[in-house]
């Protein structure tokens, strides 16, 4: 059949080639992956421009996706190097690229992004100010969505719209007097800032259905930000971040009544306790759209650990309905990423996404558990090696402290309870000494 | 008064000078301390002959401690390299230190350990192979229980003591066939294979009021192991480990007959959705003792990144009862940690603690993060650095890569959202490019 977005021909019952790429992927049936897609529970971000794209559906039910934040800046403005940075970040396990690029030819370097297989996306509105280079005020309305289309003609698959902080959470925003950081959305601040300077309303507010439009001509999966997202553990789940979510829920609706996909973006900085409800609450005021969630980071006070924070906060988000993850580096709060930043982020990022598919029940994630146990049991470091998630730094990590006793490690020696649990289950005599 | 143990004296009605000095760094009045201590919910390791021990309370409703492993053995032998990364530990903030040596002159180095201020541990039946000299199905159960006491004169403050894995829990163990990797602890592997080689009950259990005369005259508490912790996500919470949890409850309540301070030990790797319920378990099974956890490390597919596995893990647990975390660093299931791993598991394993202190509602302990935030709102990168948990990290990261403008970092530049949001709501322009 003919049809504008992946949601379009679900909900008339049609399994297109991403929906059964995707389901391949998931291990599931095409049908189930279908329905879910007819009804918001899950999106394939497939612009039709993307033609390298590997399609990977992201919804609550499915394997937890991450995602890898790089980009051309001021502060690092070689094309080439980021691009590699692309292509490594995939090597690495990453379902999803963001190009947050700020600075320099942006768009040639969207466009080589496109050759990837990655989901890509993008937050048009930096990139506006790099196009138009003008000051942010004099930006109008109409240059502003121009941008996006621009962006949907290039094959980005999914774009950070922050359509949901209208004039009346930013009256609430003013109002509330409790927070300490603010708007840390870097997007959010941005329309706040446009805001507070033209007197005008949010314009992807003012204008939600020529956006959906344009969204649903090249079938891009619109991701509503959250501008009022919490920047630290004291703002979390505060009224600004719940009406803005209120307002995300509505434009979902209305995103869905063009057969746009929707994905929700979500925290942030959070306390482990607020985590669960958030994510319930998600999921009723925006109707089951899948979330997107940055971090959340347990504590404010770790910077160089932020991986390690936001792994914490992302694996319990995940288990309790998030559906994709931002992954954070070490170098979050004090600068930008590097190759080994970004390999870290990565990682715990993943260790996050599967820890939580373990808990929900998704079939199938814990056999690469069990085969991990398998070889400890048996103390074959070479099967150990293969199957870590970083083969690398677990055969460099042995190989720098050799032990004894090749069946041991140097961390317990002839102590190993492995070793010994083999010998004395197998009727020899265990000796230690 | 004349007292045996912070138990007894508690009990009585008697405020010692390390509930009081305890209280004090908890910030809580120490009437309240001492209730918990008299009801077990809280202890205060403090062996008579250490000296120097600076005393800190642990139990659930407390600041959660950290524990850091070090020792020597044949694969790390130098005293003084131990010595030192004790004495690091503990300014990095380590509330405790295990000592697990099995190789060397143990006695001399466990001496010149209780020259320091952490609450000290050990687990006595390394030592015993160590000291002994003699196979290990040659030792008696007398021998036993004589290493632990040298241990108890010696100063050390709380022992692990694997009491729970008695002949019916073995039995258990040898009839579930559901385990991949069998008995994982140390210390309970070598007792399971010293009761295989005997037949004999396990010396522990069997002997255990003569092991709490001993802890009861020193003021030792005692560490119950769990030597059916589960050591991969496959056998997390099975009939072993919930049997010998049952066991670890009766002893609980025997020992506090005798006034002898408990902790209980936990899991070990479990998956996410498993640990809330195991910390309720170990509650009502254990009558409220604190509960002492290795991780839980949420996956095994993670070797060289377990530092990460068990922050997950460790937050979740401490959250939701857990009193006391050991660290977990990323050389785990790989070599001996170095120095630097050792300070990354600290930082990984304090995250965990701060983060669950926060969830749980510890009073004050969200100032560290309200102070963090306050700093990042005025972009005063003196304070962030002074602030971090890893002061030194956070500043050679942010000096590796210098922005353009000082009040923004290389992440974000000119999009800094402080930056933007504190210009805009000073009645300022926001102008970007």
């Amino acid at each position: 059949m003919l049809y504008h977005t992946q949601q379009e021909a679900a909900k008339n019952g049609f399994i297109t080639r991403q929906m059964r790429e995707a389901a391949q992927y998931e291990g599931i049936d095409a049908k189930i992956l279908m329905d879910m897609v007819a009804c918001g529970n899950a999106v394939i971000p497939a612009n039709k421009n993307h033609k390298n794209l590997l399609p990977k559906a992201i919804g609550e039910k499915l394997k937890t996706k991450i995602n890898v934040n790089i980009g051309i800046s001021k502060d690092s403005s070689n094309q080439n190097e980021e691009l590699k940075k692309a292509h490594l970040a995939i090597e690495l396990g990453a379902d999803a690229i963001m190009d947050l690029s700020t600075s320099g030819n942006t768009r040639a370097f969207r466009k080589a992004l496109v050759d990837t297989t990655a989901l890509l996306g993008s937050v048009p509105i930096y990139d506006a100010l790099v196009f138009y280079k003008k000051s942010l005020k004099d930006i109008n309305a109409k240059e502003w969505l121009d941008v996006v289309k621009m962006h949907a003609q290039d094959g980005i698959d999914f774009i950070t719209i922050h359509a949901g902080l209208n004039r009346q959470t930013v009256q609430r925003f003013k109002n509330n007097k409790n927070r300490i950081t603010n708007i840390v959305s870097r997007g959010g601040s941005l329309i706040f800032a446009w805001m507070e300077m033209t007197g005008n309303e949010n314009p992807f507010f003012e204008y939600f259905d020529e956006l959906l439009e344009i969204c649903r001509e090249y079938d891009v999966t619109l991701s509503l930000g959250d501008a009022c997202r919490p920047g630290s553990i004291n703002d979390a789940s505060d009224a600004c971040q719940i009406e803005e979510l209120i307002t995300l829920g509505e434009l979902t609706k209305r995103a869905w009544a063009k057969d746009v996909q929707v994905i929700v973006e979500g925290p942030g900085h959070m306390p482990l306790n607020q985590i669960e409800t958030n994510m319930k609450i998600q999921k009723s005021l925006c109707h089951g759209a899948p979330f997107y969630v940055l971090g959340p980071l347990v504590t404010d006070i770790a910077p160089g650990y932020d991986h390690i924070t936001s792994a914490i906060g992302g694996a319990l988000a995940a288990w309790h309905g998030a559906a994709f993850l931002c992954y954070v580096t070490p170098a979050e709060h004090l600068r930008l990423p590097n190759a080994e930043d970004m390999k870290d982020g990565i990682i715990a990022s993943k260790i996050a996404a599967h820890a939580a598919d373990i808990a929900k029940g998704v079939p199938n994630v814990i056999q690469w558990d069990n085969q991990m146990s398998e070889a400890r049991q048996k103390v074959d470091w070479k099967s150990m090696f293969s199957i870590a998630i970083d083969p690398e730094k677990a055969k460099r990590y042995r190989e720098e402290s050799k032990p004894e006793h090749e069946d041991t490690c140097s961390m317990c020696g002839e102590f190993c309870s492995m070793r010994n649990m083999n010998k004395i289950l197998n009727g020899e005599n265990v000796n230690i000494i």
